[in-house]
């Protein structure tokens, strides 16, 4: 029971993931004012990887755990937050509505992560990872917004 | 607790609720031939609002019971699912890539009414008129896609 429902959270993420295939950064994010710590191109697809595979893990363990469901809400609620992020950002190329998005999927995930390691520790620490990424992705949405003021939305 | 579950579903709700005010239908939608069953616009918000209203309650009904796992984790793919339709139709005007996205939805809401109705008769009922729904939502995007076999993606 444990790899069926790791696998119906894993294809969740990959719902989450397939619109980084979809809305692919391109020119116009290559074109874009980046911070010097902004993370290399390749750092994205592969941190991105290891996080659905916490994450399914997460959700897998907890599901099978009883008093779960806080976590599970709060996980169906990041994973749609996640979905929405890249074709705002992307597709549309609205940065400061993604700011917001993000905002909101950074507290989704920590509320997540507390739930979480409120019914089972292993699970709770797999979303640490995740945290930390999401806090990243913020601070790069921001100082992009921040440092391209006069680019327009798409 | 029922009314935080609850609200956290809404909230995961209305996230992909928000890509319909994002990704518009607009002039291109409306130009669209479409068959002569297409619900006039006015139904389509209405619909969704009923239905997300459904889908939390079904959610959190099924987060307070026990062996809950399954129908969380495939809430937890529909609402991702669900999120990505409206940009890949409506953002991308990919028609058949929408309507691969929305056979996954279905699968997904229809094993959640499954799994749903195992735990809970009101949640797995709750979620009847979302099947129907996405069977009308997926025979108007195949039809749209039939009927406008030279419509270029955006």
């Amino acid at each position: 029971m444990f790899w069926i429902l790791f696998l119906i959270f894993l294809l969740a993420c990959f719902a989450a993931g397939a619109t980084g295939g979809m809305f692919p950064p391109g020119d116009w994010y290559r074109s874009l004012d980046k911070p010097r710590w902004t993370p290399p191109d390749w750092v994205f697809p592969v941190a991105w990887t290891t996080l659905y595979l916490l994450m399914a893990f997460a959700g897998a363990r907890v599901a099978l755990a009883p008093d779960n469901g806080l976590a599970l809400a709060f996980w169906a609620l990041q994973i749609a937050l996640n979905t929405l992020w890249t074709p705002v950002f992307f597709g549309l190329r609205r940065m400061r509505a993604g700011l917001v998005v993000l905002s909101a999927l950074w507290l989704a995930v920590a509320a997540c992560l507390v739930a979480l390691w409120q019914v089972d520790a292993w699970a709770g620490l797999a979303f640490v990872p995740y945290l930390c990424w999401v806090s990243v992705a913020w601070a790069l949405n921001l100082s992009v917004l921040r440092r391209n003021p006069d680019v327009a939305p798409a």
